[in-house]
């Protein structure tokens, strides 16, 4: 029932030009940047119990069928008791997949050093 | 310079299928999704010194070219010193427009009862 | 080592007449002010993952040992794909203690109706 | 009216061995563990906007007098449209008071390169 939908309540607030692919594309960026701004900032103590909360956080939004999150905290550890890093984009790395009807979007985020920008991108469209 | 952009470095991260069109949508939800789950929580003293930090801290992002957010905080106060509400999305609207390269989007936030959701949506393609 | 300390490299940094119980308040207050507002806003599909990771975080803080939270969403549905709510102060009750050298502390969160608040406070003190 | 008070609806709530003192510390640093996880992440257009948002809601939470907060930009750009950097711990000083009844505490949030750690700490209290 998550998949884009003939029903959608919301379709009637869309510009009617608005493609089902475009669509897609809009609620994984909505996604995307929701993410990543709710979740950076937070303390890292086990970091696969923070990425399974933003999976099932990204698979709450509308039309997000798919998430995966992963987060690879600096190696270096620093003293005790302040040894906890705390989540930042360079340290991130995002993959999720939205539905729309019968389109189907691939979209990611990671951190692009030759930018030095946590960067989002749209992997792959429906050919 | 914020104008889309034939020298976009990031252009090579993309699907190559994506229009400019499907860009400047991408970009403006990730606006929009950033700067809905980076605020709301916050405590409201003075409404229009949030309004305007979120505006400005949309336009930070790239090819987001204007921004306007309007907060409505609930009428009935609290007793003070518990007076003060925090922003959650049904007081909140927000409207942005992006551009990439030719293409310009219009995208907005707005909490809607009929879905009792606060409703990202996008308002206006180029014809 | 989490445990309060004699060794801790950043008592200097602190009034030297802050008594041991003030820090370990201190530390706890922290903490939950950072949940509080680090995950008021995320979307909950798994209320258990969303109270796992926020009780990680928590204890990723220094000085705070142990952490519970409980989410508790409204009961009554949205329409899908809409249909997953947002945490807010109401639904959310926290109870976190922090230890520092000799003194144990018990702070807590929770809605408090009669100040349409969400409070949080000062539970229980070493006697 | 936001001076610490005889009249303070929510003083059942905490244990009566409370004093004055640990209250205003426990108000000040959840101010500080709010302010940095509420804004930490938000992208920088004018910083100075940021500050008056962050200091405005300080000074929303019960018993916060005062704040004033500072953020550095680190001083070499990027490339546009990605140059605008987000807020991290480390661009970021707050300094702010509260009070309680008789009771004022002066309380801070510094990067300290020492421990690799933006640090929180009780700077002054009433003799």
């Amino acid at each position: 029932m998550k998949n884009g939908d003939k029903n959608d309540p919301a379709k009637k607030y869309f510009d009617s030009n608005t493609t089902d692919r475009e669509r897609a594309i809009f609620e994984g960026a909505i996604t995307l940047g929701a993410l990543y701004h709710q979740f950076v900032g937070a303390s890292i103590h086990d970091p696969n119990v923070l990425e399974k909360a933003m999976e099932e956080t990204a698979t709450a939004q509308p039309f997000t069928k798919t998430a995966k999150v992963e987060i690879t905290p600096p190696k270096e550890k620093q003293k005790p008791p302040y040894e906890y890093p705390e989540l930042t984009g360079n340290m991130l790395k995002i993959n999720i997949s939205t539905e729309y009807n019968d389109e189907r979007v691939e979209l990611g985020m990671k951190y692009v050093s030759e930018l030095d920008y946590p960067l989002m991108f749209i992997k792959k469209l429906k050919p």
